[in-house]
């Protein structure tokens, strides 16, 4: 049902010190900051051969990782997001299992235009995961 | 300089209940569990397309990631691999950018049989990142 590994996401303290320090320090190519303010996160990617690392920084004060940021000043690893071909497919075989989804369990438009859905941490050993329905 | 991304890797409290819950609700095929006595963690791979997911639970009283599970019981996401085709030369490129590696600073066998090393998480936005050096 899972298929690729579509990113990992890094909530980060400030977006442009770290960033330099993926290019720089860490030698790889990181696409330009973007604010996403109807999401409420600024981000940017480590384009890696295979798939990508988000980096991502609370944008205003109503940001969803702005509570995470407050747990983890230096920043922490926020989520795995795996893709899948079909969303509601995928959830209606989750919530059979036993997994929950976060919200009202009806996909929303992720941070990069597509839909998502969040499923909770702790029916997946304390790991936020995100699906999101790629194009078929 | 950094290549692939090779693995993400989660803590988790009971290794096949979570191999079952990845193989059966997230619906990925999972690799058998193997027991690494002398890295003191029993480990199994969400095999994705991409890449992969590292599943570990500690074993023995001296794991290096009991101290992790304590601290978080439910489990959680641990560390990030990426990879690097000369270590060497990585670690002195990092270490002239201003990031502290793990450790002796010399290049360890990793609990796949490749030279690893592990940079300071403090460095990298709480993100502890294992460098692994694959074939030439």
């Amino acid at each position: 049902m899972i298929g690729q590994l579509n990113h990992v996401a890094i909530v980060v303290p400030d977006l442009a010190v770290s960033r330099e320090r993926y290019t720089k320090v860490l030698g790889t190519n990181v696409s330009a900051p973007v604010d996403l303010h109807e999401h409420g996160i600024a981000v940017c990617f480590v384009e890696l051969p295979n798939t990508k690392t988000e980096l991502m920084t609370p944008l205003g004060t109503k940001s969803p990782v702005s509570a995470f940021l407050g747990r983890n000043p230096s920043g922490g690893m926020h989520h795995i997001c795996y893709e899948v071909r079909d969303l509601r497919a995928a959830r209606d075989h989750l919530v059979a299992g036993g997994a929950r989804v976060l919200g009202t369990g009806e996909p929303k438009l992720g941070a990069h235009g597509l839909p998502v859905l969040f499923l909770h941490p702790k029916d997946f050993d304390g790991t936020l995961i995100e699906l999101e329905e790629i194009a078929q």
